[in-house]
């Protein structure tokens, strides 16, 4: 694929944008919802899907079809619409669905878009903060609380200054959370919880490094744009696309994400 | 200790609230500032006091002495100022140091005020959410993005339908880890990362319990008087008072508290 036209790249930020407004509109009224249903998607384990997921997801579907009808969509709620222009938005209308029903500020609205080699464009919003990051197309930076600041990620060389962030202490499979944990031994500080906050964080040159296993490809492709805007690395385990999801490392630099690879590349 | 008059009540609540005005001000401008100078309190560990600590402290003492002249302080930062009124303000200017370096929205300024016999008025600020709880002489309510709402804790009576958090998964010493996860192992969900925040989802009734162990007198204080204004119970791991600190259990309900101490009062 060919690099976008300005024009096209202007209108897909401006696209991106309204999807993210009109998402953070829709789901806000079921955040800290009492009345919230919490359907289980998996026969085990804990999943829910609320009535906010499908809310967020419906609308900005709706959007679409107005704003950018021949693009093809993938979504985590509703699933694949086929397009014509080669370009396919990437939709995650809660990631952290744990973490809206515990009423956790840490969740966020993720949008993508790209051709099929791997998203140019991203979002990350937090609705009930009301602060967002956006990567791609030359743009690189968060909206929120203290107003709009570029994105820059950190250069830390060494791991061992290095604060990395996983959402849960168990850490994919046997396998994979004793590579996770061998790099977190390394590290400076481990924290635990932010869902895709994180990549936000890494993204803000707040953080270094962020590291997940079993990620589909809507829970990774918005904080690649972001974080790769900012300055940052996003492959899987063995240093490849990681679009596709699986196991994420996410790393402020070239020397940072070169260290966690030694661990990470031998599972 | 007689009950304070009401004129008092609404007094103590007046200037809880500027305290925490002034503390959401003086402390922002560090939050997420690039020359944050991360100090270590401790020879071993990772325990970082930022200038934001400090400042935040600062004010609130300076406030205190101008309009509660005759009450004790015993603050994080700054230690013991002994008073007259047989009242004493325990400050936390930022609880959850990791968090704030971080970036995270999860720490908070942590205020409470009482008699030795334990706290009767708290706050729990999150000033980049500009996200207040407060609980205490017929109050209890969050105010922030949703507005204010009152705090009402959880109905859940059996813990294997309970949502638990706790800041670290390697909660105090071997033993006290050995009985957290005990408890987490019977509920439905645990979440990590949160710092003092959690203990505000307690009393708004987004989450069933908090366990901790190692706390300061101000990391538990303010937490105890929101949840108990918000129909919740606090209290260390063999059921007794903990406004001193210790090992900490924050339950929605007496079914749940009593539930989780069969596991943690055997440590």
């Amino acid at each position: 694929m060919q690099t976008l036209d300005a024009h096209t790249q202007t209108d897909l930020i401006r696209v991106a944008n309204a999807l993210a407004d009109a998402a953070r509109e829709a789901v806000l009224p079921f955040f800290r919802s009492s009345d919230l249903t919490a359907d289980n998607k998996l026969a085990e384990g804990f999943d829910p899907v609320t009535e906010g997921d499908r809310a967020a997801e419906k609308v900005m579907r709706e959007l679409l079809a107005e704003l950018r009808p021949e693009d093809a969509i993938f979504g985590e709620e509703f699933g694949a619409k086929e397009g014509t222009s080669g370009l396919t938005w990437v939709l995650d209308p809660i990631d952290g669905t744990r973490g809206f029903l515990s009423g956790t500020p840490t969740w966020g609205v993720l949008i993508a878009v790209g051709p099929d080699t791997g998203p140019q464009l991203g979002i990350i919003d937090q609705p009930y903060i009301k602060e967002r990051f956006l990567g791609g197309f030359g743009e690189a930076w968060v909206e929120g609380p203290l107003g709009r600041r570029d994105l820059k990620t950190r250069t830390t060389s060494d791991l061992s200054d290095a604060i990395l962030f996983t959402t849960f202490p168990e850490v994919g499979t046997a396998e994979e959370g004793e590579a996770f944990h061998a790099v977190s031994h390394r590290a400076k500080l481990t924290r635990y919880g932010m869902d895709c906050y994180a990549y936000g964080l890494v993204a803000a040159g707040q953080i270094d490094m962020v590291i997940e296993a079993g990620l589909q490809s809507y829970d990774v492709q918005a904080p690649i744009a972001v974080i790769e805007a900012a300055g940052g690395i996003v492959t899987d385990w063995q240093g490849g696309p990681v679009h596709q999801g699986g196991r994420v490392v996410a790393a402020a630099n070239a020397d940072l994400h070169a260290q966690a690879l030694e661990v990470l590349s031998k599972v």
